[in-house]
């Protein structure tokens, strides 16, 4: 239980959201925010074919949270809820995961629509989106159906 | 670049699978393969409303797979493709994606449907699965779609 995992970025996010208040919650929420991902030079082999896959998914350590609490109110709420049944950002990992659209690819440099992350993120780890393997079918989503309040755009709430 | 992001697992898989061979590639190829998430008593408060999802994200340490290469052939294809551009679970940052069916809670303890995590994984993350973020339509998915040799089951290629 106290074994501890070390992971190093593969790249870093450039967005123009510099804190958190005014950052779209959701790739799905961020519109046409556009940003890039750099990867670094030692990984750019790795990017090979990815051209071909319009969406990919971004796993990347949210490095301005620190921090958690197991019960927390979410941006679509207004009553606490288990932590991990929310996609807070301050989590015992911090792990974050974007599915975004892939506009482009130059070099290291990967074009990305849809951004929901901060300046200077490290990115972890880059995949492809496979509807087979992601794309769930007649799913239930408990509170999140029932929430009453929407919004986009986050607030400070997880400074 | 030499930044070091340090992690401690938040639960353990349990499952039947002890090698990575004959283990199924992806959840959505796992069929009904049964298996538990254990999360340690400290982070047991934090499941509280997951149990209103069908689904949930298990973001796991693939402990089992140590060292990369850039390029790889993946269980689907028979040709070279840059990592990035597959799910093969050798990766610079080892962090397995599987979206499974969340079958029961019982305290600390996820009854999982669809596992494709080898025994003893351990768990870093555990997210609701939301179809508003993580439902990608008119997706395209490069090689995948064109890859002739198709299999549900892992072989030992990345041993």
């Amino acid at each position: 239980m106290s074994q501890e995992i070390v992971y190093r970025p593969i790249g870093i996010v450039h967005s123009p959201f510099t804190e958190q208040e005014g950052t779209p919650i959701q790739p799905s929420r961020a519109g046409h925010a556009i940003g890039t991902v750099e990867v670094y030079p030692e990984f750019v082999e790795g990017l090979a074919d990815l051209d071909g896959f319009s969406h990919i998914i971004l796993l990347c350590h949210l490095h301005a949270s620190s921090g958690y609490r197991l019960k927390v109110v979410p941006f679509l709420d207004t009553r606490l809820r288990g932590l991990f049944a929310t996609r807070a950002p301050k989590r015992p990992n911090p792990i974050g995961l974007s599915i975004v659209k892939l506009v482009a690819i130059q070099g290291g440099i990967l074009s990305i629509e849809g951004l929901d992350l901060l300046d200077h993120t490290p990115v972890l780890d880059i995949k492809p989106f496979v509807g087979e393997f992601d794309h769930v079918v007649d799913a239930r989503f408990g509170w999140l159906e029932a929430a009453r309040r929407r919004t986009d755009i986050a607030d400070d709430r997880f400074r």
